[in-house]
């Protein structure tokens, strides 16, 4: 067993509160998954990261944040550095980062065409130039997948090609074309290649046990034999509904865990992300989970979760508080009043004691004023970006925590018994 | 009452277990005060700072560490940066950061000695030039006094000259002679306005109360009123042991709640630093604290807190964090044997699994490996800044808890009962 999705409650706008179980743990969703792009959520330590958020769970002294309950790390750049071959000899990305909890690895096919410099795409794969140090790297669909496996995160992607933007509706089609062939490629290469795992491995295996962290030695103590990674199928088609229907309903076909819509936030007006979530969402299964990618503001992950988006991950959060762009509520204590960006370098916050949103239960509001965080900012001091990043974090993960509530009041009578528990073999 | 000392064992060699009771806090001596020089120790929150090191303290759930009880602020950083005005209005610098325990601030002079440029020295005080803006600046001892005042250390700094090195002995005469009357011109100045220090206002003063956060709330239901911060004065001589002498006598004529012993560390043989600190030592009086400012490496510190010094601050254990050097034990299980530098940069770090130091029980070394340390470092992740700043804050930490283990140990007939608990009106 990879990954199993129950559905308990769906709204009337077809908004899902469930549970996705994987590998390394529970998820609730709909979930934002902070963005770790080198198995590290820039500037925030991962026990922060894992007390993230208001205090909702049920401790044994009274309630407990929940914490980020999965996070993302990026193929491309665990890739070219430290390189997926020494991670895999820690054990994989969860050992070699400390994280318990469940993680999620990108394709790379995203990085390759942004990031990377030359790069020279055929019907077999994408060769490309490290934006590191210019060295030469050829992806295939192949070896996405067995660079993810070496990774081992609970959900790893289909290698995808991700089209310009703008561009023409013959190239988006031939794109897309090349993406489900390569879907179908993933899929083949993860069914056969699945059992190599890393943490399938018994706890005596490459990494020496006796003599690694505290940490390592309980993550060795957990038992993973029966469980592999879960693998996503990724829906492209540019900004044309009939491609996204199309590839959609190809991807159906061939039977993924779950269902990634791709391609969307590369600059294409707000209503047009939305529609194409829309138009792509009524090709997918009910029954399995459903992650739109790189999107989005803290009003847009929470539209799309109350649209029957599941999942959700961006770099927003962290790269905009290491700006001192922090997202607050318009009334800070109507947590349903519209969003707002505070700029923390102002001149109107330099004495300003109070916290960064009245409204906020986060470990910074709790303690820290806006004057002493525009002190750090414009002083160039590293924990700036650290209380930054934390508080934009929380403040999506509460966000999401509000959505799950209202989602939560639904009669569950909306969806046919036998799609709320579906178990992937 | 400003201060107070009590010193419960003394050893053959001079070293004293004692407490210092301050304002906001009580203090474990000897200590040492981990630098935040902007209101920040770099790169390591706050609730991180007070939970640094081994779980030594007798908490609910069992032992708890005990964390930086004394932090340190630099008065020309922060005169600067925010401005000691606005820290003022913020309640001071306790306020401003969010750091409810006992801190000291130096006085400036040797920031204004080191890092500004163009300065020109006079009997009444120094101009120098901002190293932020070149704008120009003059620090007498009465400002740097009415600086500190505004900030609102428990401790604070008489203003000196700190002379360069090597210098002359006639040189170094001149110097201290200056340093003798400024000291004399700061401590008159405190003695008149040690009641403006903003925390002695009541909480309904110039910080709203009501608008702050959570922990300026709990901070302004805090009682200060009879409280004031304590003056120390700072020995110099140079080199010279006559006049070390000569200053440390001088000094204890003006009477002040505490010591410290300045112009070390700034690039004499070590053999000389503590040569210097023991020829000054031998003149100071037994009951007041001695403070022994800017050192060192760990087995610095521990041979001067043997010797009778009772506070230390230093940049080093999170400078070199930054830049990749961390302090372990050469037989991590014996944590009496050699301090080592590890570099965390090099090769053979790179697919180690194991804990920084093996023995060391910080937080950095029960979760993370050096493999992991050593990938944040080489890509610049800003999370490896704060772990190795973490680990070795730990370390110096652990070093003294040690040290002040043995000295629990002597008797403590060695000091006469009256100079046991001194307190300074």
């Amino acid at each position: 067993m990879s990954l199993s999705f129950e559905i308990a409650a769906v709204s009337a706008e077809g908004g899902r509160r469930g549970q996705l179980t994987l590998p390394h743990g529970d998820v609730q969703t709909p979930v934002f998954m902070p963005v770790g792009t080198a198995a590290t959520v820039k500037a925030v330590a991962q026990d922060v990261v894992e007390t993230l958020g208001d205090p909702v769970v049920p401790g044994e002294d009274g309630l407990l944040p929940r914490g980020a309950e999965i996070i993302l790390a990026n193929t491309y750049h665990l890739y070219l550095r430290p390189g997926h071959e020494l991670i895999r000899r820690a054990g994989g990305v969860h050992r070699f980062m400390s994280w318990r909890r469940p993680m999620l690895t990108d394709s790379g096919g995203f990085q390759v065409f942004s990031l990377a410099s030359l790069r020279k795409i055929t019907a077999d794969g994408v060769e490309f130039r490290s934006h590191l140090d210019g060295s030469k790297h050829f992806f295939s669909p192949e070896h996405s997948m067995a660079v993810q496996i070496a990774l081992g995160a609970d959900i790893m992607m289909a290698f995808d090609e991700c089209v310009e933007t703008p561009a023409s509706w013959e190239r988006t089609r031939d794109s897309m074309a090349l993406t489900h062939a390569w879907a179908a490629r993933s899929k083949a290469y993860w069914e056969e290649h699945r059992h190599e795992v890393p943490w399938a491995y018994p706890p005596s295996g490459p990494h020496e046990s006796k003599s690694g962290t505290e940490f390592a030695r309980a993550y060795d103590h957990q038992h993973f034999e029966e469980k592999h990674q879960a693998l996503f199928g990724i829906v492209q088609g540019g900004m044309y509904p009939d491609l996204r229907k199309e590839s959609a309903e190809k991807l159906v076909e061939m039977d993924f865990p779950g269902y990634a819509i791709g391609g969307l936030a590369v600059g294409e007006p707000r209503e047009v992300t939305r529609e194409m979530i829309m138009r792509t969402l009524e090709h997918l299964p009910s029954d399995k989970p459903r992650y739109v990618m790189g999107v989005g503001y803290p009003d847009e992950i929470e539209e799309y979760a109350r649209m029957g988006v599941d999942m959700m991950d961006c770099v927003l959060p962290t790269r905009a508080g290491r700006h001192g762009l922090l997202f607050i509520r318009e009334d800070p204590h109507d947590r349903r009043s519209p969003v707002v960006r505070l700029n923390i370098k102002k001149l109107d916050n330099a004495e300003n004691q109070g916290p960064i949103d009245a409204g906020c239960h986060c470990q910074v509001c709790r303690r820290y004023s806006r004057a002493y965080l525009r002190h750090l900012f414009a002083s160039g001091e590293p924990l700036g970006a650290t209380l930054n990043s934390i508080h934009n974090l929380a403040f999506y993960l509460e966000t999401m925590e509000r959505v799950r509530g209202d989602l939560s009041k639904f009669p569950d009578s909306l969806e046919p018994p036998s799609a709320r528990e579906v178990r992937f073999p």
